[in-house]
């Protein structure tokens, strides 16, 4: 029966510009007390920490909105809502979130961190050190919190993937009851952020985590393109 | 260190109207290899089951998609788009969701699931049985699969909760650098919903999932409401 197991990897430490993601996460799995990582383990990495190791970060003003406002602004391909501090954009990557995406939390005070420019390919970076390190084939998810237009609070989903299925098309597979299903694409890289996301915690400052017991057949080639919505087919825009 | 561990659970059976969803769980909990239920375990159950039970299926006349079509509507408060056959709604319990929820997949031919008339209620009803048979008690979320505008693939999210968090506030908590941070509202509930998906399978059948690790604190009162974004702050409807 399937089962999933989710932890939180400790010991990463503060990430600073020009450190490789991988190797952190290499070193911090094999001292972890769960064990090495295994074949088709998926490693969640939280955005903040990619978005320092490859240096998007740029100062800002931490006194004067407008200076954080620029900077949403430039990392925006479209603004599609404004209401008081926020800011509903497209970025260049095609994500719809809130200020492009330009966190100020967990960034030292006068820093911004942009998302990375290419997450799918800082997440074959990571998964390819981990290959080469501590010889598992894992997948990886790059996570990054969003907010929904019509529900209140935050989830993780993912912003990058490595190996791992951004969406499984369980289109044509008949249900429980034997009948052809319609449509269901799930999109298991968000599923697998948000779980790892229940492990992290927000003010924990834990930025990697590992969901253990994930289905053999979700990993392969990916891309998130698998997840983003082309903007023909959007109804909302 | 935080872990959480999720699993399916096995033998609930096919679902009747009539039927007490929380004597089906009870009864298939205490008979899993994982071992009764425990405080503080989440248990999260698919929509579909809590429809049949509480015998919300109308009859569709499955070779007419205008049979369908009718009674999305009924279910809608209101439309807010449509394109071919997919419509998206705005339900009566303030959901935005594709087809006002009415599902055709894993219910008999000719027929259609309506979403639960107060998921709350049926979920604090599952908590309140589960108590009462296993003496544990869980938090428990009725969850169903949603698209989302601007992301392609279907995740589970929450549509109803009991004793257990929707959303958890840690606005004013001190993020990892001792900053305190901005807006941080984390839909758990949602995370949670997700999590279980990922040991259900959509054509697996398995309608029920267990969810255990959450923080304890996560654990109280709740409700619906606490993840329905009000009207008036949406910027997209």
């Amino acid at each position: 029966m399937s089962r999933i197991t989710a932890w939180g990897v400790t010991g990463i430490g503060e990430v600073r510009p020009g450190d490789q993601v991988g190797e952190l996460v290499a070193a911090a799995c094999a001292a972890e007390p769960n064990g090495p990582l295994a074949d088709h383990d998926v490693v969640v990495v939280t955005q903040k920490i990619v978005s320092k190791a490859e240096g998007r970060l740029v100062e800002v003003d931490p006194d004067d909105p407008v200076s954080h406002k620029r900077i949403v602004e430039d990392e925006a391909v479209r603004v599609l809502r404004r209401r008081g501090d926020l800011i509903v954009t497209e970025t260049r990557h095609g994500f719809v979130c809130a200020n492009s995406g330009v966190d100020l939390s967990n960034v030292e005070r006068g820093w911004a961190a942009l998302l990375p420019v290419d997450a799918d390919r800082s997440a074959r970076r990571i998964r390819d050190i981990v290959a080469a390190r501590l010889g598992a084939r894992v997948g990886v998810v790059i996570s990054d919190t969003f907010g929904r237009a019509w529900r209140l609070g935050l989830t993780d989903v993912a912003i990058g993937v490595a190996g791992v299925a951004g969406v499984v098309d369980l289109r044509g597979t008949p249900d429980a009851l034997g009948r052809t299903m319609h449509v269901t694409e799930v999109c298991v890289a968000d599923e697998l952020a948000s779980t790892a996301e229940l492990v992290m915690g927000k003010a924990s400052g834990i930025p990697v985590a590992i969901v253990r017991g994930a289905p053999v057949e979700w990993f392969r080639e990916s891309s998130i393109a698998e997840i983003i919505r082309p903007a023909q087919e959007d109804l909302f825009r």
